[in-house]
């Protein structure tokens, strides 16, 4: 572990720590990997399974995990003092009740262990609350279990400069893939032929994986925005929706764009237009102290004046970190004010059932003074 | 829909209807996506996101889910009269409670309410459950909740004739990807290199995706089980394992072979062949009727015979199907006797720590007679 690892390492341990006590929490229990994954700060150790678990007392750190990480999770903690590694072979509830009973059978250290909250996270499954549940029952010793939403998701959407700078390189990797697709795409090509051209470039110019399934749409199957790619052709008169982002430094990025193929109509353009003047005005009235709700209203208001209104049905953005879907989100249901260094996506779209569908994605950081964005790639009609 | 998805999906329903049943649960609550999937029998609308609930009463059967999900779903639904679509705009607990209420507001149905046990998977999220429990308090009228463990994942691990055809085209590619991958595989390149060919050949070549992310790990990385494939270059002397699988019209493949650059050492040659051994021996033995554990323990007595006691660490296999990580598993806690239609890995391993590791994995159905293998790539040595 770097030195640079360390100190992440100690100060999102701090922030973990100071948060809990403000909440009456002693010891916080993690299971969500991507929070264990910033917590460590542990590069190239964690895949997509949920089979970790951290536990965090006013102390120390300690990761429970199996036979086929340890060697790498002991490899990047080594001699660095601030996460153990325990790959002993049992249920994360049983460990969790061990490691409590060994530190505090009794209230020697000061603390009754009954009078100990430990906080867990609600994302974690109701199978491994329950199996926490019957193991803390059967110990001599027991702490009271606190449930929370997105406690370490929180403290993760206020990102670091270093975190910043792993997802603009993110995203330097997916402006340079659109530059290149669209000298790549041409009529009588699918979709889906699109779609793995893109990733493979991508993956081939230093993407370490994808921040998820890219989106390749075009004609009416863009008014779908989770449209899967298939075998439907680029046709000239269509406008091909590429949503799509390339994962660096165990950070995601994320973006769309919308280009034409020939000449739009214009209805089309109308669309384009409202819809890159809602991403434009929201960017440009990003900043602290604004809410996702402000920020969400702003944009369907442009999209209505526009003569597009109720054509998004989805959320304006998202935060994007080590998880392509963070904190906070720009939609009606966050009315928490936004803070310097959240990363949010800005991403109006159009989509009119049976006809087309468009967005126009960015991302970046809420700064002291606005929003900087990530996103290099020009707002202007790409038309092919 | 097509007349054979529609009978899958009503034939699906049915054995989950029956199961229910038997366990005196009437209604059954589904939030995994992948089960979803295969009850719905619905191809190309779901995507990873677990942002569906699926209701599945006696009488019929209900998905609710949203707006970037609906159009593609009630697309393959139509005119089936099997699934029903609901995109309500509200939390699924909220939902449940709502159908629940229009249909048993009162008893006038034959079953009151408070009789009628709704049965959950203890997979879901404790915050999905807590808002299901809440959401059920408040209605006028509530089912009792019955937590299950792998209830419909149970039924999933007994796959039919179509699914194992399914699974036999997706090996199919990876096969062919195996091929194609120790031609282009030479000294000097990075594991990461091999990779992004071996993907991106998969993708080109009728994968819809991946499996899984692909492990190539060459010389002490390959003692890592589930190692990240990196900057590490191949080396005369080395042995590479590569863990990879084509995912192909919903279902997973799954296989691992291990290559040698350059000629290997006898102490390699040794634990190739006791790993061969030990995958032969299993695929041989297995049948209906056996258990888990003893196809587990099979192989590490073939491995101890040859002087690897205790050097595979990991369980010797799992189902595969729409997840690649299924039931039932080959290892020690599943002493179940395993059934035709079951689907498994075999994938015995040796590893040296600070040396090299190796595996040797094929996957297949369990029949009525034995275990027909679908993986065709050889388990002779390849020396490259």
């Amino acid at each position: 572990m770097t030195n640079s690892m360390k100190a992440q390492a100690a100060g999102r341990l701090a922030r973990l720590r100071e948060a809990a006590a403000q909440a009456g929490i002693r010891t916080f229990l993690v299971r969500d990997t991507a929070s264990i994954e910033w917590l460590t700060a542990f590069d190239n150790v964690f895949d997509d399974e949920q089979a970790h678990a951290l536990l965090v007392t006013p102390h120390d750190a300690v990761l429970h995990t199996d036979s086929r990480y340890a060697g790498a999770a002991r490899k990047v903690a080594a001699g660095e003092g601030v996460i153990a590694i325990d790959d002993a072979r049992m249920g994360h509830g049983a460990w969790v009740a061990d490691v409590f009973a060994a530190r505090h059978a009794n209230a020697a250290g000061g603390v009754a262990p009954a009078d100990i909250v430990l906080g867990i996270e609600d994302s974690m499954t109701l199978a491994g609350f329950r199996a926490l549940e019957r193991a803390l029952a059967e110990a001599p010793a027991a702490p009271q279990l606190r449930e929370t939403t997105d406690f370490v998701r929180a403290l993760r959407a206020v990102k670091e400069p270093a975190e910043v700078a792993r997802m603009k390189a993110a995203q330097a990797i997916t402006d340079a893939a659109f530059s290149y697709i669209i000298t790549f795409m041409k009529p009588g090509m699918t979709e889906r032929e699109v779609q793995v051209e893109l990733e493979d470039w991508m993956l081939r110019h230093g993407a370490s994986g994808l921040a998820f399934s890219s989106i390749v749409a075009t004609g009416a199957n863009g008014a779908s925005p989770h449209a899967i790619p298939g075998e439907t052709k680029l046709e000239a008169g269509q406008c091909v929706v590429m949503d799509f982002g390339a994962r660096a430094h165990g950070y995601c990025s994320d973006m769309t764009r919308t280009v034409f193929i020939g000449q739009p109509d214009a209805k089309m353009r109308s669309a384009y237009d409202t819809m890159r003047q809602a991403n434009e005005r929201v960017e440009a009235a990003l900043r602290p102290g604004v809410t996702g709700a402000d920020m969400h209203q702003l944009a369907e208001d442009v999209l209505a004046a526009g003569g597009f209104a109720g054509k998004m049905g989805h959320g304006l953005g998202h935060g994007v970190g080590i998880d392509i879907h963070e904190e906070p989100v720009l939609s009606p249901r966050n009315t928490a004010l936004l803070a310097p260094g959240n990363v949010v996506t800005v991403e109006p779209g159009i989509y009119l059932e049976g006809e087309l569908g468009m967005r126009l994605e960015d991302f970046g950081v809420v700064t002291e003074e606005g929003f900087d964005v990530f996103t290099q790639s020009t707002h202007e009609m790409v038309i092919l």
